[in-house]
């Protein structure tokens, strides 16, 4: 049907982890959703951790996963299983279809069940005889739900919030990190005091030189609660009250203080913008966007290379209107810091904490944005998870460049370790965070799925090699040893 | 933990799926289970695909996820999913523990379920207040349920089956494929006149010169169905009847044909080498095993590449005590019919399906059996979903020879295509079946992961490249361009 039907652009992925993360990088950058077509439910089951991933952002996908002919199950063939137990962890909505004539309203109902606000993950499930038996024409598409508009409670409650003494924020999730939403957060914060706020994670956050600027919630649990500490409201918009990444001993679930309130004006599938549109009326707001002194875009560095150079030398370089897919991990902060007076940018995190979803995710973004320079930020823990997508890549000529984090660890197993108070690990666990021995050589890898690739030594061929890499078409790997 | 308690060897794998392959691998070999540790849903959703065909092999692995705090579990962060439903599909036994004191409790029984005949997957959810809040000792090690015996009436139902005019076989699976009940029932058809017969895709095999030989049913089903048309009887011992791996238009599920009775004599679990036993005597067993005119072991080939020369010089060459982990897909026959003769070996099949097992698993058998050679038969595509297996192979030193049979093609999708009657696809769904464009190149990916690797160029430099690495300790990678 790929052959006789127009309109669809067929990608193959060597994994169907690569799938599923391609999918939510498309999905974010066009919020529409991708389809995946995964094969029973193991095939399924290899894209189950980038789909969680995409839950957590509300990205929009459809899965279509072929199963056995209904009356094949019952003799439980090799490749059977419960793919239903496997698909509702990570999905919204999830169906299985046994007849043909089901299943063309089932597609128009998946789409729209993931369209339907915030977006999310629908999974298809269709036995192979509703896929070669006869049916009916296609059916007509299916509108999502609208958004939910806000309650003028809730509205007048987060006013008072703002306008009360003290040192409220808005907490920024999901659409209100991005576009007229959030410059209308940026008018409500010159017109009310307040700040902006984005949760560590984020689906998709626009920032740089002349876009509002958002302060990020530091990652550890202690240092989030210093970050809230002055905060004397948290007026959520489109998020949650923010809660720790893991739980600690003797350390609470929720990141904001006792003293700090949180309250939630719109939850994810919420009218977003009608809501920060009516409280800008009750909280006040700046009449025109405030000009911005951004920090400057930093210089390219010099020296050896480690994530403070690499972050410099990114910033410098990176080119307008690029997508930073960020699964730099521990690598990461230095670059956030300098890129702020970059120029403008979209920033994809890790919103499931379900690491390999840097590349994926990456090919996804290029495959939506074919205008635009996908940088993939990755660490190499992670990127060795799903190090297949670089193989797309190179199939579709996306114009992506990997910037491969590489510090042979597992860095941040080693900073838990310390955290659980395992200050010098013994040789067996030391030796289950560290990726030496060999080494990965990323340049032989990235070749080996035809890639092109280049280990700069030092900060200024690292400069240079990512300014050559921005300027070419197509996929390329630079390999950074930090 | 680990560097306090001794006899407990870490590996590291770089993919969930490498590491519960390596367990499927290892557990296969020595027929205890091997202890994944696993990073809460998304990590154990990794491992699923292998874990799948773990539970068809009924291989003994136990799984150990490490999920949220019990406290912080209501406030779903990001990591929390619902890790049961994830985990029931492959798992024969699941289990969540909230408190220290039911943790090693937990564990005995997990052990202990992963041994019950016919072994399988027991998956351990162990939240971390439960891993770091005191509690009491270690608990002694809990003894698997034993295999219930076959009912009398059974026995001498299947051997009056095998006593009956026509021509009847057994169909022999799990621990009757290797060892004593191998020759045991070598020795009922002998004395009977019945044939053997394994499943296609079998745990494990014994195999090669002075072994009982095994007939294999074929995999498609129409070929199936042929092989066993002049079976009056298929006695089943330690599977099921046999079933066609799909369900095709117009075909029935059940491989039988409607003449030949198919009866379970004995079910996965139960007393297999009891039950032949107690067969030989009502059924008839020869006195001695038949002394077997082996087929020759093939010369070494010459000429170009092919599935059929390659089959011959893996056949002429690899070493006696050879454990082949056979995920070759559609370019593994010929080295089946040639090995016959080879010298005695296991081979490990690929028992449900999911693809990605190859590579995984052989690094398990090696851990398993270090003084044994493993040679990893790989196809391409399926190689390519769990490649990371390589590095740890690298990290490790173990003797594994992967053979990477680089086609460049999804063949049985263009096969299966075919058979829907697609005989010339379009070019958007051809495309969706080929690896070109680019090639994989197999030997920069394996040097990448630190394994060295050659690429032969006719029959005799296979061969020699063969030999070479079957002499030399440690990981090798072989490409094969056929």
């Amino acid at each position: 049907a790929l052959d006789s039907v127009a309109g669809i652009r067929a990608v193959l992925c060597l994994f169907e982890g690569v799938c599923t993360g391609a999918a939510d990088g498309y999905g974010r950058m066009t919020g529409s959703p991708a389809l995946t077509l995964l094969h029973l439910g193991p095939g399924f089951a290899n894209g189950i951790a980038n789909l969680h991933n995409a839950r957590r952002a509300h990205t929009p996908i459809v899965n279509l996963i072929g199963d056995h002919a209904s009356w094949h199950l019952e003799h439980d063939a090799p490749l059977t299983s419960d793919v239903e137990s496997l698909a509702r962890p990570v999905s919204a909505w999830v169906r299985s279809v046994e007849h043909a004539n089901e299943l063309a309203p089932a597609v128009a109902e998946a789409i729209a069940a993931a369209r339907t606000p915030p977006g999310g993950v629908a999974t298809l499930v269709a036995r192979s005889d509703a896929q070669w038996n006869d049916a009916a024409g296609p059916r007509a598409a299916q509108a999502p739900a609208p958004a939910p508009a806000v309650p003028p409670k809730r509205i007048a409650r987060a006013a008072d919030l703002l306008k009360a003494p003290g040192s409220p924020a808005l907490l920024l999730g999901g659409a209100a990190l991005r576009g007229d939403p959030l410059r209308r957060a940026q008018r409500i914060a010159a017109g009310s005091g307040c700040r902006l706020i984005s949760d560590t994670f984020v689906p998709r956050l626009e920032r740089g030189a002349g876009v509002p600027p958002v302060e990020r919630l530091p990652y550890f649990p202690e240092q989030a609660r210093a970050f809230l500490e002055p905060v004397s409201a948290l007026v959520v918009v489109g998020s949650r009250p923010p809660v720790s990444f893991f739980g600690y001993r003797g350390q609470p679930s929720l990141l904001a203080p006792d003293a700090t309130e949180s309250f939630v004006l719109a939850h994810p599938g919420e009218d977003l913008a009608g809501a920060l549109d009516a409280l800008a009326e009750r909280a006040g707001s700046a009449e025109a966007a405030p000009s911005l002194a951004a920090p400057p875009q930093p210089e390219p560095p010099t020296g050896g290379l480690s994530p403070e150079t690499l972050g410099a030398a990114l910033a410098a370089t990176q080119p307008e209107g690029a997508i930073v897919v960020d699964e730099a991990a521990t690598s990461g902060l230095p670059w956030f810091l300098a890129s702020a007076g970059s120029p403008p940018h979209d920033l994809l995190g890790l919103t499931g904490g379900a690491i390999g979803q840097g590349l994926p995710c990456a090919t996804g973004a290029a495959l939506a944005c074919p205008e635009r320079r996908v940088i993939a930020f990755q660490a190499d823990g992670s990127g060795a998870y799903t190090l297949q997508a670089l193989w797309t890549q190179a199939r579709e000529g996306l114009d992506v460049t990997t910037v491969l984090c590489s510090n042979r660890s597992y860095r941040i197993l080693q900073v838990e370790l310390a955290r659980a108070g395992i200050a010098e690990p013994g040789p067996v666990a030391r030796s289950l965070t560290e990726l030496d021995g060999p080494p990965l050589d990323w340049c032989a890898l990235a070749r080996g799925f035809g890639v092109p690739a280049s280990r700069p030594a030092n900060a200024e061929e690292l400069a240079t090699a990512l300014q050559k890499s921005f300027a070419e078409p197509g996929p390329h790997l630079v390999q950074v040893d930090l």
